[in-house]
C-alpha cells in the first residue's frame, strides 16, 4: 500500500467485549477528526435476532451466530470502497431491530463492536485495528453503570448477563485480540482500585505491525513523568512496545505530548484549532483517555495522508 | 453471454405503475418455478421515506427521489452475483419502514416494482424485463380494489392519489417501457368493458431483444381460436410481434399452448408435475393470465439452462 485513493475512507476498528469503552473512545476520536467527516458504525446493529429472540434461543450477543456477519463484512467492504450502504439499526434501549439508516461515504469510518475482526475479509478492511481490554473489575463497573442507566437493566440482571457471557467471551471475543495493532488497557491506579474515571492509567501494547508515533522527544525516563515507553513481551511471548500513561501525568507534560503529536501531523493543524484542546467540554479531563484518542487519531490522519502504514 | 454460472440467479424484472398486477404476476411465476427456489424482491421496500414523510414532503412513491435507488442497484448487483443482502422492508399496511430481512441467494430472483429499470446499471441485472401496462380504466379498478382492501385507503383517497400521481407516472414510470423485452397489456373484452378478472384479454408485445417461444404449431390463423401472433408496430413505430390471447380462448386450446410450452423445456417437466395445471387453486381460471405466467417462466427456465438469451 504505497498510495491511497482520495475517495476511499480510512477505516478504524475498535473491538472489545461489552462495556470496554468502545463508544467512548470512538466518540472522542470522531470529535478530533470532525464529526461531519466521520461515519460511526456499530456492529451491534448487525444483530440477527432482537432481544426477545436471543432469549428464546438462549444466545448471547457475543455469539457469532447472533449476527449477520456476512452482511457486516459486505458493508465494510462497500464502505471501504467509498460506496453507501443501508445499515441495519438495533435499538439498545428497547432491544428491537428497527428501520435501517442510509450511510453515505465520509473520509473516516470508525467501526466499533464485539466481532469486528471475526473474519479475514473483515480484518482486511481496516487501516488500524484497536482492541480494548480494560482490567476486568473495571469493565464490570463500566458495564453495570451503562446498562442500568441506558439499557433498562437492573444491577442484578447485568451481573447475571456478565456471568452468562463468560464462555462466549473466551470463545469469540478474546481470540480477536491477536489481530490488533494496538491493545489498550485502562486500569485503576494502585492506590485506588475503585477508580473508574479520570484517574485511570492506560497501557498501550504497540504491535510492530504499525509505524508508531516517535515520542522520544518527551520520554525522559523519569519515573514521575507520567508517561513511559518500554520494551516488553505480550502474553503470547512476542515482543511489543508498551506505552504507559498515568492518570496522574502532570498537566504540563500531557500538553507536551499533545503538542508533539500535532507537530508530527502539521497538515492537520486546522483540526486542532477547531477542536481545541482534548478533553474540553465541561467534564473532568482524563489525560490517559484524551491522549489515547489523539494517538489513534494521529494514525488515521497519517493514513489519510497516504503515508505507508507499515 | 454464451454460458452462465450455475451459482448466479436468473433475474426477472416486472415493472409497471401501481396497480398494474405486478405482484399477481410475480406470485404466479414463483409458483411455477417453485416458491422455495425463488426470491421475490419488491422495490417498494427501498423507499427512503415512510408514508408520513412522503406526505410532509409532498412526494409520491413514483418519484425516484423517494427511493434509495442506489441501494436497490447495489442489492440487485449483489443478488445477481449470488450474494446475500439485508433487504429493507416497507410495510404497506402501516406505511412504515421496519426491520430488514435477510435474503439468501436462490436460483431465481423476481424483482417487481415501480422503478426497477431506472438506471442502466439496474437494467443490466436482468435476464428478462417485463413491463405491465393494462388498460388504464382497468388499472384504476384493480388499484382501488387492492388499496381499499389491503392498504387502508378509502375509495376517494385512492382516486385522489391516482390523480396526484399522473405527472410522476408520465415522468418516471412510463419512460421505462422502452427497456422491456415484453410489454404485457391486460384489457377487458369488447363486449364487457367492466370485466377485471378471468375474461380479460391479454396482448404481449414481444420485442426482438429476445428469442421468443416458437408457438407456430398451435397458431392456425383461425380468428376464433383465441390466440394469434401478428406483426405490428409499437407506439414508437418499431416492429414488434404481437401475441394476443383472448379471455374466451377455449379450454382445449389453452391446454395445447401449455403442452407446447412445456415440450419446449423438457428438462423442466418435473416442475409441471409438481405444480399441476396452471390456475389450479380454487379460483376461476384466467387463461390469459396463466399463459402469460407460463410464457415468462419459460424464458427464465431457458435462461437457467444456459441458453443464449438473444
Amino acid at each position: 500500500m504505497s498510495t491511497r485513493h482520495d475517495d476511499r475512507p480510512i477505516v478504524l476498528g475498535i473491538v472489545g467485549d461489552s462495556g470496554t469503552g468502545k463508544t467512548t473512545l470512538a466518540t472522542g476520536i470522531a470529535s478530533i477528526l470532525g464529526r461531519h467527516r466521520v461515519n460511526l458504525l456499530r456492529t451491534d446493529d448487525y444483530l440477527r435476532y432482537d432481544r426477545r429472540e436471543r432469549r428464546l434461543r438462549r444466545l448471547t450477543a457475543l455469539d457469532p451466530e447472533c449476527h449477520h456477519l456476512d452482511i457486516l463484512e459486505q458493508h465494510l467492504r462497500l464502505l471501504r470502497e467509498g460506496r453507501p450502504v443501508l445499515k441495519p439499526v438495533y435499538d439498545h434501549a428497547t432491544g428491537a431491530l428497527v428501520r435501517p439508516e442510509y450511510l453515505a461515504p465520509r473520509p473516516y469510518l470508525l467501526v466499533e463492536g464485539l466481532l469486528g475482526y471475526h473474519s479475514r475479509a473483515m480484518r482486511r478492511c481496516y487501516d488500524l485495528k484497536i482492541f480494548l481490554e480494560p482490567e476486568e473489575a473495571l469493565r464490570q463497573r463500566w458495564k453495570i453503570r451503562r446498562d442500568t442507566a441506558q439499557r433498562g437493566y437492573s444491577r442484578e440482571q447485568v451481573l447475571r448477563r456478565i456471568e452468562r457471557r463468560r464462555a462466549d467471551r473466551e470463545a469469540h471475543i478474546h481470540p480477536q485480540r491477536v489481530f490488533a495493532d494496538i491493545l489498550v488497557r485502562f486500569r485503576p491506579p494502585e492506590d485506588d482500585p475503585e477508580e473508574s474515571g479520570a484517574r485511570l492509567d492506560v497501557r498501550h501494547l504497540l504491535r510492530p505491525t504499525l509505524a508508531h508515533a516517535d515520542l522520544s522527544p518527551i520520554l525522559d525516563g523519569n519515573p514521575r513523568s507520567g508517561i513511559r515507553l518500554e520494551l516488553a513481551r505480550d502474553i503470547d511471548g512476542k515482543p511489543v512496545d508498551v506505552l504507559e500513561i498515568s492518570g496522574d501525568i502532570p498537566e504540563a507534560r500531557a500538553r507536551r505530548v499533545e503538542d508533539l503529536l500535532w507537530s508530527l501531523i502539521p497538515e492537520a493543524s486546522y483540526l486542532r484549532g477547531r477542536v481545541g484542546s482534548y478533553g474540553s467540554g465541561g467534564r473532568e479531563i482524563s489525560h490517559p483517555l484524551a491522549l489515547t484518542q489523539l494517538l489513534i487519531a494521529y494514525h488515521l490522519i497519517k493514513a489519510a495522508q497516504g503515508v505507508v502504514a507499515i
